[in-house]
């Protein structure tokens, strides 16, 4: 086939996938290629924006390094990620829903006993998390592994800031009763990061760029679906208009205020604290998750 | 709105559109978030397909130099530049027809009296350009411009050769009579890059990467719409499956073959040569295209 026309170059790129082995590849570029030249027809898009788009692509790719993700936040920030997430974790009653991983997560938190303070020497008002993890039935999983991150105070993540090394992240194990507990502080709203291309297009498309303060968490356990998750700040602004559309209400915590005194793990607060209670529920690794189109 | 399913969530990304204040921006993301979560929904990305398609692009994006665009070589490969072209160019009866740009454009080369060798010290089979610029009418166009650029006879460009400089590019003028004439090698087929992600991209749909044999030109005259085009080598293998899409009928020249003798020029020539003879027809600037959606 020569000569392409606007309908029929679309099935000439269909067709060269005929020798792809692949079945699982050939569909997703199959569906990709009619979504893409769907969009271009429908918009009726011009050489000068699509020269916009290849500069905008080429623009994101050029400012992901090894801290930073502009092609995850683009995602992100379209949806794209909470939807992939969503469809792969359709909500269950009872369990833990899943949320967006985020630019910031970084592999090799330190492991550290059970009522740690992982936020020494970061900025922020003093919390004391707690709960458990927990099977369907309600019953307790000892050894499950909360994997944690957060800003701090402020709204800052360690990764932002040059040479500050690991701060505010930990992982933790919860006991024979399925508990855990640590020390962090109460995260706040932020912005994603805009000073790149992503930052720009927020810009053009008049949204702003915050998140409501959340602490990021993948809890695991052996023999369990693991879950990437957030505990949002049942207060903080921005609930209602994520950025990332990552907020499910299961996933908002009520953050209770205590004037200084003794915090819950005995200690002596010299400022105001806080005190927040959640339990996460594992689905046993293996079951699937309803694929429930109306969830 | 709070609680994200897999199908409100597109219509909350969308609605984080009202304080927009450019209607054309407005509709093209509307139209892409639309489509980009039609897409995956409908082939259910899973979260490993969507990481593997962060790190694509990311790769894309990293493989792009000043002298390599990988971000244009996606866009050519998956049809998407052929269809934005042909969009905004539709066919009409007699004029010249666009193609892809391609990711070898040079802007600069230099300009050159008619008659000019472009391939000096470039391998190839000579060949003798010759033709017309028109309007529609056929009347002669005095002093349209053709720039000009191809790979050499064996299918590499001087921007995939080391430390080259411009090599088979130049910019030739029309005399009083529309005509242009130079000298330059007949194309040969090659592969488009194939070390980067895109030729991954290729291998995995089980493609081939080469595109026919053909020779790039922008053609422009005052006050004429200019049209970026080639001319195809009428018996180049893979006129039939051009990796980007970019053969029309009406771009396809016979090459004629001549035995060693007197080229067109007058020139003693040693070994066999080719002519070939094109005339472009160019509508004047501001005349849109008609939009024939059957076209």
């Amino acid at each position: 086939m020569r000569e392409f026309n606007q309908q029929r170059v679309t099935q000439a790129v269909i067709e060269r996938l005929g020798s792809c082995d692949d079945p699982r590849f050939k569909r997703i570029m199959t569906a990709l290629v009619t979504h893409l030249h769907d969009f271009v027809r429908e918009v009726n898009l011009t050489e000068a924006e699509w020269l916009t788009a290849i500069g905008f692509l080429t623009d994101v790719g050029k400012t992901c390094t090894d801290q930073r993700q502009e092609f995850i936040l683009l995602s992100d920030t379209l949806g794209v990620s909470v939807l992939v997430i969503t469809l792969n974790h359709p909500a269950e009653a009872g369990n833990a829903e899943s949320t967006v991983l985020g630019p910031f997560y970084w592999e090799g938190a330190p492991e550290l006993p059970r009522g740690s303070n992982l936020a020494i020497a970061v900025k922020g008002e003093p919390t004391f998390y707690s709960g458990r993890v927990l099977d369907p039935a309600g019953r307790p999983l000892e050894n499950a592994l909360l994997d944690i991150w957060s800003g701090d105070g402020e709204g800052n993540y360690d990764m932002q800031m040059p040479e500050t090394g690991m701060k505010a992240r930990g992982r933790i194990r919860t006991d024979g009763e399925g508990r855990y507990w640590f020390r962090s502080i109460r995260p706040t709203f932020y912005p994603v990061p805009t000073d790149g291309p992503v930052g720009r297009m927020l810009r053009s498309m008049g949204r702003h760029p915050y998140r409501p303060g959340h602490i990021h968490m993948i809890v695991s356990a052996p023999g369990y679906a693991s879950v990437t998750t957030h505990l949002f700040v049942a207060d903080s602004p921005y609930l209602d208009s994520d950025a990332v559309f990552g907020v499910k209400e299961s996933l908002v915590a009520q953050f209770e205020r205590h004037p200084p005194g003794i915090g819950p793990n005995g200690e002596r607060m010299d400022t105001p604290f806080y005190t927040v209670n959640h339990d996460f529920r594992l689905r046993p690794a293996g079951a699937a998750a309803p694929t429930d189109a109306s969830s």
